[in-house]
C-alpha cells in the first residue's frame, strides 16, 4: 500500500500514513485530537485544520467543505479534516478551535445518603487444618465453617478464588476472610483477617465517563475520577456512534474496546489515588444509555438505530467483569443496571432509583440532560418516561462558537437591557469580563448557550419567536455574510482572533431543543393529568451549571416554583453507587424499570402542535406564574 | 545466556540449546518424544539415549546413570537422558525402546444404556417482531414466548448469546432455537429451526485421554477419540506431575496447558470427523483422578501430594468452558463432577454412577486399574473407597522390558508347565508367536506381565513367594551380571537385538502391585463383613485386556466365582457420558460422592499384616477355592 509522509502541528507528530486516508483517520492514527461532533460523516464543520505544505497533495474540496470553509479560508489553506483525503506528503496545522480538549465539568459524587447493604461481604473464618482423620477438601472445610459461623447456606465459589484457595488457606495458617457476592458465591479470599471490601460504581455518559471507588464496608466515596469517553472520536451521539458501528466492519468492537480501555483507565487511576490495586475491587455497577449499555456489553445497537427502536434487553444483567475485560478481581460480578426502552436507559434508571419518585407524593419533573434529554414525571401511583430528541445544542454542539465545558469556555452571560453590553464568566475563573481580560474566551458551554438566548430575549434583542428584533440598536448585533449575529466577546476577549457570536441559527438550534423538552414534559403533564409541578429536579451534569432562572425564562421546563426547582449533579451516577451500596435497590430498579409507562412522543398525535407551540420563548401560550416579566429585573446577579 | 548445538538421531532435528539443559529438557523443547517415565527425576531409568558424537560434552555420569547403566553401555555412550547435560556441541541417538509410541489402547465408548435427559435442550420459537406499540427487547420477547409456550421461568442468558441475540433473530425472521442449560440459562440460540445439539464428555486419565462426542438429542456416541495425555513429558504418574508443579515456577500452568491443548485437539477432530464445527458443543462433562482434575482447573494439586491429602474441593463444578480454555461453545458450560478424596476421583466417580453399585444388592468389588488403583466395595447399603499405591508396575512402567500397550507389546503369555516353553501374542495380531514371527516384540505391556508372572507360578518356575525355583531347568533362565531373569523373548523375536526377559526384580514389582490391591480389597471386606465377594468388576482400559484368570490366579483380588468376574472397559468415561446425558446421574454423583466411605489404607493398623501375607501368590493364607491349582490345567487357551 502506498503511504505519505504527514506532520501534525503544533503537536510535531508525524508518520507515513497510507494514501487515500484521510485527515482525521491520519491524525487518530497518530493520537493527534481534532474536534470530531458529527463523528467523521462531514456534518458539523468542526474539524477544521490548515494545509500548510502539500496543499496540491489533499483531494479537491468536496461540498460539505465549501459550505462549511469561506472561499477566503479555502484560499488559506482550511479543510475539513474528515472530507480531506491525503494524497502526498503534507504538513497540516490543528487550529486552537478544532483541538478537542479536556472537559472540565467532572461527575462528583452526590451526597446522596445511602442505606448500607452491598452484594459484596467479607466473612472473616478460623478453619480448623486437614489431618488424616478429618481430609475434606478446602472448599469443603471453608463452606462448613461460613455455615456454622455465619448460616450461610453452602455457596458457589469462582473457578479463578477456588485455584487461590488453597494457597490462600496454608498462607495465613487456616485463618482467613471470604468475600461472598449475595452470600450465594466466594469472590475473593484472603489470608488472615481483612476489614475492607471494594467496589466502584460507573455512570458511562456519551461524553462524560465517570468512576467512584466506594468502601462497601463503610459506604463512602474513596476515590472519583471522570473522563471524556473515547467514543467521541468515532462520534459524538449515540447515533452518529450506531451508525459508525453499523458502517464499519469492526466498528463495534472499536466502540466496546475503547469504552473498556477508558474504564480500564480510571480503575487504575481511582485505585491508584487510594493505595489500592485493581484486583481491591469485588463489584462494579454500570448505569448508561441503551446505546452506551448496548456497546459496553458488545451487544449490535444497530436495532436501536431504527423503528422500533428495540433493545437487545430491558433486564439487570450480572456478568463476570472479566468476560467483559474489566481488569478488576478477576471473580467480581459487573452488575448492569435495566433499561426502560430504546432511548431510556440504564442511566435514566440510575436517576430514579437515586432520587425515588416511585416513593414520594408530589409530582415530579426530573430533567436529566446529556447528549440527548431523559424525561421521567409523577409520583408512587404512576411514573412516566420519555426521550427527547434535543440534539446536542445545549451541550454546546451545533452551535457556531459551541464547545465543550472545558477552560476557556463562556459559562454564564449576563446582558445588560438598557446598554445590550455584555459580561461573562469563563471556566475555571470566578470573576465577571470584561472587567478582569485576564484570558481569552474559547467558546460558549451549554450553560453559556441558556443564558445567552434567555438573555438575548430578556434584553430584548430577540422576540419570542427567536427572531432578532429590527428595532434593536446596538454594534453587537451586526450582519456578517448575510448572517446576523450577536457579539458575545469582542476579538480581543478571545484567544481566537476573531469575535465569539450567537447567531440567529443558533438561537433556532437552542429553541429546538428546548421546545422538545417543553412539548415532552407538556405531554406527560396531560397523559397524567397533572396542571402544576410540584418540583422540577435537573440532573445530569449539565443540570448541575444550567441558572434555572435562565432556563425556566427561556421556557426548558413548564412553570414550577423556582424555590422547588434544584440541581442533583449527577444522579445516574449516585444511582450507581446506590446499586453497588445497597442490594435493594437493585430491585427498585428492576421493579421501576419495568412499571415506568415509557411514552414514545414521535408516535403521539398532539406532540407536533406541543412542539411548535415550545419552541415560543418560554411559550407560544402557557402561563408562567412564577417568573419574572421580561426586561423587569435581572435573573441573576449582575457583575460590579 | 550460551547456546550450544545438539542433533538428535534418527529424527535429525537439530537447535541451538541453552548450556547446561539437560538431553531430556533439549529434547522436549525440539519436540523429539523421549521415554520419561518418572519425569525426568532419574529414577525409572527408560530414557536411555547414546552419544554419537560431542561424549565430552556432557556432563560427567551421575550415580543414578551408574546404576541404570552397565560399565560396557557407559562405554558405548549410553547415558540417562534426564541426568547428563549440554556441555557442547553433541549427537545423540534415541534408542527403539526409549522412544516414546501412541498407545494403542483406546478407550472406546461402553454401551451403558443411559435414560435420556441432559442438561442442555433446544426449544424452537416464533415470535412477534416488535414494533413502536410492542417495543419489548429481544431477551423479554423470547423470555415471554419460552414462558407461554415451555412455561419455563425467565431464564438468564449467556452475555455471549445476548451479543447474538438481536442478530439472529432478524436473520431467522423472528423465528429461533433457544438450547437452554437445566431450563435456567440461554447457552445458545440459532436462526430458525435446529433439531439437534450436542455435548462431549471427557475422561482425563493419567496415561490417556478419551472424548466422546453425543447427540444430546438422540443420546448416541456420534464420533470417540482418544490421545495420549501429553502431561506424560512431565511425568508418568500423578505424583511425578505435582512433583513437576511443585519444582517449576510455571509447572502447573505448563502440565494445564498441555491437557487444555490436548483436549482442543480432541474438540477439533471428534468434531471434524462428525462434520460439526467445535462451537456446536454445549456442554462438556468432565472426569479424572484427583490430580488430573485439580490440574485441568488450574487448581495448585500440591496438597494432594503430602498427607493429609486434602483435595482443594470435592463437590461438581459448574464453569463456562470459555474460562478453562476449552474451544467449544462460547457459552457452554463444563461440568466437572465430584471427587470423593485426595486419590479417589471424579474418575471414580464416573466408575459408580456407571456402574451404580449404590443400587445393587449384591456385594460388588469394582477394580479400576489406571496408573493408580482405585477400589469400591459395597452395595446399596454401604460403600466404601480406598486408593492403592500399586505404582504403574501394572502398567508395564518399572519392569525391565515394560512397555505401554502399543504394537510391538507382549500382551498375553502362556509357558508350558512341562517343556517351560513361552508363546506369546502381541498387541496388533491375532496369532500366537512363535508359530508367526512376522515382526518382532517390542516389551510387555500390563496385560502381558500379570500373565507372565500368573504363568511362572503356574509353570512351577518360581515359588509362592516370588522367588525363581532353583530345582527349574531351562535354558530360558538363566543368570545375566549376577541377575537371574527368564526369557520370555528370544533376541530374534524381538525388535531390540536382544532377549525380553523377565527378571526377579520385575516379579516383586509386580507382586508389590497385586499385594497392594488385594491387601486393600481384604482390609475393606473386612471393614463391611464380607466373608465372600458376590462379583468382581474390572474397570479401565487395563481390565479391559487383562486375563481375569490370570489375574485371580496370580492373586490380584479376592477370591470370587469366576464367572462373576468381568470387564467393562472405560467405566470412567461412561460415567462422564452417563452425567452428560442424563442430568439426574449428577445428583447421583454427588450423592455416592459424599456417601462413599474413604478407607484411608496407610492409616489402617492391619494394613502391613495384609499386605504382606497378600505378597504371596496368590496368597499367604487365604483359600481360593473358585482356583484351579496350580500346574494342574491351563488358565487359558493353549497355542498350537
Amino acid at each position: 500500500m502506498k503511504k505519505h509522509q504527514v506532520v501534525f502541528q503544533p503537536s510535531g507528530r508525524r508518520s507515513a500514513v497510507p494514501a487515500g486516508s484521510t485527515v482525521l483517520e491520519a491524525a487518530r492514527s497518530l493520537g493527534v485530537d481534532i474536534e470530531s461532533v458529527c463523528g467523521g460523516t462531514r456534518s458539523c464543520g468542526k474539524c477544521r485544520v490548515v494545509c500548510e505544505a502539500g496543499t496540491a497533495n489533499l483531494s479537491p474540496f468536496t461540498p460539505e467543505e465549501c459550505r462549511f470553509i469561506e472561499q477566503k479560508e479555502r484560499a488559506e489553506g482550511f479543510r475539513l479534516a474528515c472530507a480531506a483525503e491525503i494524497r502526498g506528503n503534507a504538513v497540516l496545522f490543528v487550529p486552537e478551535e478544532s483541538r478537542r480538549s479536556t472537559q472540565t465539568i467532572r461527575k462528583e459524587a452526590g451526597k446522596l445518603p445511602i442505606t448500607l447493604n452491598p452484594a459484596v461481604r467479607l466473612f472473616p473464618v478460623k478453619l480448623l487444618p486437614p489431618d488424616l482423620t478429618d481430609p475434606r477438601g478446602d472448599y469443603e472445610r471453608l463452606a462448613a465453617t461460613l455455615a456454622e459461623c455465619y448460616h450461610l447456606p453452602r455457596p458457589t465459589i469462582d473457578h479463578t478464588v477456588l485455584r487461590e484457595l488453597p494457597g490462600v488457606l496454608r498462607q495465613g495458617n487456616w485463618q482467613a476472610t471470604a468475600a461472598l457476592w449475595l452470600e450465594r458465591e466466594i469472590v475473593a479470599i484472603y489470608p488472615g483477617e481483612v476489614e475492607e471490601a471494594y467496589g466502584l460504581a460507573v455512570d458511562i455518559g456519551s461524553t462524560t465517563v465517570a468512576a467512584y471507588l466506594c468502601s462497601l464496608s463503610a459506604g463512602t466515596v474513596i476515590a472519583a475520577e471522570s473522563a471524556m469517553n473515547p467514543q467521541v472520536a468515532y462520534g459524538e451521539d449515540v447515533i452518529a456512534r450506531i451508525t459508525y458501528a453499523t458502517e464499519h466492519p469492526d466498528g463495534l468492537e472499536s466502540l466496546r474496546g475503547a469504552i473498556i480501555g477508558c474504564l480500564n483507565g480510571l480503575i487504575r487511576s481511582v485505585t491508584k489515588s487510594a493505595g489500592l490495586a485493581p484486583g481491591h475491587i469485588l463489584e462494579v455497577t454500570v448505569v448508561g444509555n441503551t446505546a452506551m449499555h448496548h456497546i459496553f456489553l458488545g451487544v449490535d445497537p444497530r436495532p436501536l438505530g431504527v423503528a422500533p427502536f428495540a433493545p437487545a434487553i430491558h433486564r439487570s444483567l450480572d456478568i463476570k467483569a472479566r468476560d467483559l475485560g474489566l481488569a478488576v478481581h478477576p471473580a467480581a460480578n459487573c452488575h448492569v443496571l435495566p433499561v426502560e426502552a430504546g432511548f431510556v436507559g440504564a442511566d435514566n434508571v440510575g436517576v430514579l432509583i437515586a432520587l425515588e419518585p416511585y416513593r414520594r407524593e408530589e409530582r415530579v419533573l426530573i430533567i436529566d440532560v446529556g447528549t440527548n434529554g431523559e424525561l421521567v414525571m409523577g409520583n408512587r401511583t404512576k411514573l412516566l418516561s420519555a426521550s427527547c430528541a434535543t440534539g446536542p445544542a445545549l451541550e454546546g454542539a451545533h452551535i457556531s462558537f459551541g464547545m465543550r465545558a472545558a477552560p476557556g469556555a463562556i459559562e454564564r452571560i449576563r446582558i445588560d437591557s438598557e446598554t445590550r453590553e455584555v459580561s461573562f464568566k469563563i471556566i475555571g475563573d470566578e470573576r465577571w469580563r470584561p472587567e478582569f481580560p485576564l484570558a481569552g474566551a474559547r467558546g460558549i458551554c451549554g450553560s453559556g448557550i441558556i443564558d445567552a438566548v434567555a438573555e438575548l430575549y430578556r434584553a430584548g434583542i430577540i422576540d419570542q419567536s427567536g427572531r432578532f428584533r429590527s428595532d434593536c440598536q446596538t454594534p453587537r448585533l451586526r450582519t456578517t455574510d448575510g448572517r446576523q449575529e450577536f457579539v458575545i466577546a469582542w476579538p480581543e476577549e478571545t484567544q481566537l482572533d476573531k469575535a465569539i457570536t450567537i447567531s440567529q441559527q443558533d438561537v433556532r438550534s437552542v429553541q429546538l431543543a428546548k421546545g422538545a423538552l417543553y412539548a415532552g414534559a407538556k405531554l406527560m403533564m396531560k397523559r397524567l393529568g397533572i396542571a402544576m409541578l410540584d418540583r422540577v429536579i435537573l440532573a445530569g451534569a449539565f443540570g448541575s451549571y444550567i441558572d434555572k432562572k435562565s432556563a425556566m425564562l427561556l421556557g426548558v421546563f413548564p412553570d414550577c416554583d423556582l424555590d422547588h426547582v434544584s440541581s442533583v449533579g449527577n444522579a445516574a451516577g449516585d444511582g450507581a453507587r446506590a446499586a453497588l451500596l445497597n442490594r435493594e435497590k437493585r430491585r427498585d430498579a428492576e421493579a421501576v424499570a419495568r412499571e415506568v409507562e415509557y411514552l414514545e412522543l414521535t408516535l403521539a398525535k398532539d406532540f407536533q402542535e406541543e412542539f411548535m407551540a415550545a419552541m415560543f420563548i418560554p411559550h407560544g401560550a402557557d402561563a408562567f406564574p412564577h417568573l419574572p416579566g421580561p426586561g423587569t429585573t435581572a435573573t441573576g446577579p449582575s457583575p460590579g
